[in-house]
């Protein structure tokens, strides 16, 4: 079945107020859920996990991620769960 | 034959639908179908292989790239498929 | 309960006047009270510790932050006291 | 004789057709023939050897630079054949 | 005392004139006499003194920075001398 | 005696026809004429030396430089010349 377009603010916006994992320019990675973001990419998460490769996991309650040093976003925390249609 | 002058978004444009190969700032690389993109170089891809020069392959339902961090993209998954008019 | 949905520049715009965390790119830290800021997410702060990881801490009175190299920002100094609704 | 004026855009658009030679932040450099670019120094190549430090030469059929990433650009390939007025 | 808001362009033209104290990615430094700036804040700095963390010091007569690199600017050359309010 | 208060692009445009010494990210450095640029401080010169910190002295003939990849730019080639009002 083929896949529908998809633009990505749109799927930016499907995500919110669910579960996202975010991987940032030189290495951290962020698994929270999405509270909201603008056209620049810029987001706000909550019940924040950061993965850092050397300092490990922190808990972190609100955190403003700056778009431009954004380099990935996967739905579902993990890649899976927001997207098994 | 002397090729048509072809606009970058023209190109990603043709791409939608299909397989492409994404090189990111820092190494990582993703192959995957292109679901939509914007002005911003910014991509949704599905059906994602992940190739990351340390971690190796890892597959993944859906994906945003943020355009600020994409190197370069070759059409067709690895280079050939999509462009043998 | 539900969190509401928080746009970037409104969750800085709540930290207008309270301490603030900002992580950089290239490992520098500050932690000192947001003056004010803009849409580019450059920020003035006040009272400021810079938290170097060689150098270690400096006390500054007033800093330019280019939003630029900003990579991320969290409320409250060190995580939580901001939030604690 | 002084050199007339010559704007970015300008010098780009005179190289559409012809082959530049395109150096990457991170060290990669490409070769190959301007099908298309846009405000923001994207470039379409097509016929293109590129050249990694480590990995040698690749010839691919056909590639999007983002210009984010782009460092500099020479006309005429290896920097004298376009400019021989 | 409470701090009266400051937007980041309102600090920097309040520098215009003043010796300022800007450091860059990549680890270079530089103080001088701010001349003038932009909404992209690049800026003009004259009277400078670049700190290199290798090559030392060195004396400029007049220079652009590019505020896309420009990591943090802090008023008064070391820190302290302007905002003594 | 004060100096004017003088734009970053104002500073640039004087330097067009003359020589100009830029830096880039990344420790590239060029000397040449500059030709034009534009307002994303992309810039193209001729009659150009680029020095690498590991490869040396190349000559070339006519190249643009990315604004976004341009640190810092020195007008006078090695920093005096231009500038002895």
């Amino acid at each position: 079945m083929p896949s529908e377009p998809l633009l990505p603010l749109e799927l930016i916006d499907k995500c919110v107020g669910s579960k996202i994992w975010v991987l940032m320019n030189g290495g951290k990675e962020f698994v929270g859920k999405l509270l909201g973001f603008d056209d620049y990419v810029n987001m706000v998460l909550t019940d924040v996990t950061e993965i850092d490769p050397i300092e490990g996991k922190t808990q972190l309650v609100k955190i403003l991620l700056n778009g431009n040093n954004i380099c990935m976003m996967i739905p579902g925390g993990d890649g899976e769960e927001v997207w098994e249609e």
